[in-house]
């Protein structure tokens, strides 16, 4: 593992050199990369080969892409809305991004926009984290209450799965700031991390950013969390969510659903913490919410580091084998105890939801 | 993949040159290589090293180990069924087949006691072989009649976990047996198979073993079959079992139960098929199954075939992390819609097992 420190946020704006910086997140936990993105070319790229992952993160990359297409060629927007647009399909706060991105530059002039991107860009940076922060104290007032009511003398064992956490984010994070929110008041934290196969989020970025914060964590297996579960060792579930419907649905990395049914079955509350932005008010029907389909090597092959040091890819499964890879799923709302958003936290229902709306003016 | 056909079994006894053989499991699907197995050692090594797993096949086994152990020494009798015995915990017809063994032995004057245990493991490989038959027979029966009262006109789905195929047992396997017998009766078959994380037993065992046998298969995550099940792309369910007890409760490859859920939910038919064997007749309380806890490097690192096309390890997590490896659960009764014996499908329920042990005399 390196020594160095992690950068302060998964994407910030080097002001020194002009370039938009990110972590790499594919070379985690192996190697801590800091890529600059030059072009649009990059930011798209950095998004759909997920370089950059996270609703919340997706959604600020892409109007740093757009800050880029701007200093590139200012006429081409609609050009490079659609070019970030269509880096992947199922987060509804890049949609949510980028609709602020053309509000913000339609009417100005061509050789103010880059200008006007950056800033944007540079805002929504700033709100993400707020937003982030705010989610984790309301999930810890709602957590520390279940704790409290609880076996208040032992550890709390939280699972999660996937990570929605500062890399998912910009910092801070989702379902983990209200981890470090909790940290932070003194309980006692132990986290159960879904390695959550294919791409092995919570193996190499939860565990990783959890390492760097200091937090007792365990690695699972995604089969294990309902053993677990069934034998009383977690307290609560809390995930994070890419695009929640007006009716309390949560669709999230694919896996969620199994361990909401696990929740349920188990009488363990199961909570999804996420921003405002990445609710979709007006979708009612989550079976209308886009599930992207990824690529078969991310099933068949699995990088990792090697015994000679070098991160390097290995194949798993036979030659020429039939993949299904489907990146996410829909958790209904009657598996979810409550969402956990920047406003608090409400009910997963259509109730819940419309109450959030109206708090929603200022996204 | 080598162009090599398969052997015939899982294990058997070569009589040229007096040995006992069995495919390396631990190689596939990279390399087809069968094993000799000359002593007890290599036999324990074999079961506990993954060499061969699988209820059945660990069962049978054991005896041709205990055949070894009595050409060594046929005076360590109980030495060599301890030794056995501490290979592996949860499945139970390794405790069935080495009680049968000293029942078979203890008697036996040393001098014939190598040649008894030969005989033996050589009557329970031939019995394995039938009573795998039969329970494919018996499940193609029961799910010949789901087929048509469905979608007669449509291709039928089945969802299975890990790996309960010819490669767990002898030959036929036990689910897989009820797909041959199913794919043998003109059913227009297909089979979501799940990667089975950590050993990826499901990505290596089964996506091998159904493509020499041309039967049509897709692979999946773990993660993904609550998700195919909510969009009606799974008709049932099939799974095999460790242990199984008086009261119907499931024992099987960690993350069974996650899949128990998810098709109870979405209202789709779970079966667990099985050899009497596997059944523990006396055990009421599931609770009480020791529950095999396996080394964490199982889950930190994956082997693979590298791009030099060498069987090559890679580390997936970061240094130092903690892990839990546990590696079965337990399903419900409640959730299994029956249990496919050799004897036939009965209800997992106490009176459905009770009336499966009235014919199981002759186990």
């Amino acid at each position: 593992m390196t020594e160095l420190a992690p950068p302060p946020q998964s994407i910030w704006y080097d002001t020194t050199v002009r370039q938009v910086c990110i972590i790499d997140q594919t070379l985690l936990p192996h190697r801590l990369e800091v890529l600059a993105l030059e072009t649009l070319a990059d930011a798209c790229h950095a998004i759909s080969s997920m370089q950059v992952r996270g609703a919340p993160l997706i959604g600020v990359t892409a109007v740093y892409g757009v800050y880029l297409a701007m200093r590139e060629a200012p006429a081409a927007l609609d050009s490079a809305l659609l070019q970030l647009r269509a880096t992947r399909p199922t987060a509804v706060n890049l949609i949510w991004a980028l609709e602020r991105a053309r509000n913000a530059l339609d009417p100005v002039a061509l050789e103010q926009r880059a200008g006007k991107a950056l800033e944007l860009a540079q805002l929504m940076e700033k709100e993400d984290i707020t937003v982030c922060e705010a989610i984790g104290e309301a999930g810890a007032d709602e957590l520390e209450k279940i704790f409290n009511a609880g076996k208040r003398d032992c550890v709390f064992n939280i699972l999660t799965h996937c990570n929605a956490g500062a890399l998912a984010t910009v910092a801070w994070g989702t379902a983990l700031s209200v981890v470090y929110k909790l940290a932070a008041r003194g309980i006692p934290l132990h986290v159960w991390v879904d390695e959550t196969r294919p791409r092995n989020q919570g193996a190499s970025l939860t565990c990783w950013e959890l390492q760097q914060h200091g937090i007792a964590h365990t690695l699972i297996v995604d089969n294990a969390g309902g053993h677990l579960m069934q034998k009383g060792q977690v307290d609560v579930c809390l995930v994070g969510s890419d695009r929640t419907t007006s009716q309390g649905d949560v669709c999230n990395k694919i896996g969620t659903y199994l361990k909401a049914l696990a929740a349920f079955d188990n009488a363990i509350p199961f909570y999804a913490a996420l921003p405002l932005s990445t609710i979709d008010f007006e979708l009612d029907d989550a079976g209308n919410i886009p599930i992207e389909v990824r690529d078969d090597e991310e099933v068949t092959h699995i990088t990792g580091r090697n015994e000679r040091g070098e991160v390097s890819r290995v194949q798993l499964a036979p030659d020429n084998v039939d993949v299904y890879n489907i990146g996410f799923d829909v958790t209904p709302a009657r598996l979810v105890t409550g969402i956990i958003t920047e406003k608090g936290v409400v009910a997963a229902s259509p109730q819940g939801i419309a109450s959030l709306l109206s708090q929603s003016g200022d996204l």
